[in-house]
């Protein structure tokens, strides 16, 4: 009974994020990590995504400034307003550059799991990145490995 | 021989579509549920992507407004003429933009698997994306789980 | 002892990078297809991530017009300078664009393993995407599947 068994793992968890701004960026990375060592996965891949479709879940680096620049950035490329430049705002949401903006910053993240922990250069920091807020919404922790 | 084998199970489905316009997004959310029915995999992650480097797969709201949005504000950022405007339509291709969109709208998502069932918020909805369609393309689906 | 056991497998490979230049696009398919062999893993997937955040890793096409062409739209689209341009830049950093652009062009790819090949269409090649070179970079390759 004492022969190893490398069989397959997996783990779930979901995280809340309410955001009192329009746009926001919170660094969720010991969120993550908490969900990691629940998990017991030593080595394997770990998803980690919106379940909403104008959120983004990002790797960046944890600096003020920069987290600045990505919201005036994006706002200038996909302006929030006029809500009549958005057809999607026809159906009564004012959020169509919101959902423009998650596919630019992207969605998801997956990210590699190596002795139990985030396998990261020393920089790497995950991001919850709110596009829509001022309501709850959920962050999906997917893991799977040995 | 009852024993409970949680070993790694994988399956592979490719899927194939034909847009018979230049751009065009269309929800394969229901073929992408099929082949992680044949799969059999209970909790996992779901890699879809194009076999090809003008498509795009994203995860988003099934709203034709979004999707009209969604052309314009690519094209208008990324127009595909004139022909002289990108350096690889020297090779006799007129679809340099279609690469380039391609790459800001993503190229694949992994989804969770849990349960048997995509593991997705209320909205959430698989689409495949078209640059530079009227010919058939391909897309993969690949499941690995218990 | 002939029996087929299908556990879970891992492997973990890093490839350095030093590109010459600000921005650089280098096909490193043959890399990751070394570390593929290496992992003996048949039926899986393969995450491929850079470990710093002014650098992308992408699919497309290896052609020498459309790197081109990748170069000069995100240049336009995120100018380098003036340095004052970026908040991030007040930290003494001059790289506040290459943050930005790795953002549009994605951070990571996770390819399909079947039969022990990377499971890709005829055209996609993986590139690393560097926005912010002339040091040495890692690429973390994660491999997980049986």
């Amino acid at each position: 009974m004492s022969r190893y068994d490398p069989s397959v793992r997996s783990h779930r968890a979901v995280l809340t994020f309410e955001i009192p701004t329009r746009i926001g960026f919170v660094n969720i990375t010991p969120r993550v990590e908490e969900a990691l060592a629940e998990s017991g996965v030593r080595e394997g891949l770990c998803l980690v995504c919106p379940m909403h479709i104008t959120a983004s879940v990002f790797v960046n680096d944890d600096e003020q400034g920069l987290l600045r620049d990505f919201e005036r950035f994006f706002e200038e490329l996909v302006p929030h307003g006029p809500r009549s430049r958005y057809r999607h705002n026809e159906t009564g949401e004012d959020n169509g550059d919101a959902h423009i903006k998650r596919q630019l910053m992207g969605r998801e993240v997956v990210l590699a799991v190596t002795g139990g922990r985030l396998d990261f250069g020393p920089w790497e920091q995950v991001f919850y990145g709110e596009w829509d807020g001022r309501r709850p919404k959920r962050v999906l922790v997917k893991i799977i490995g040995e």
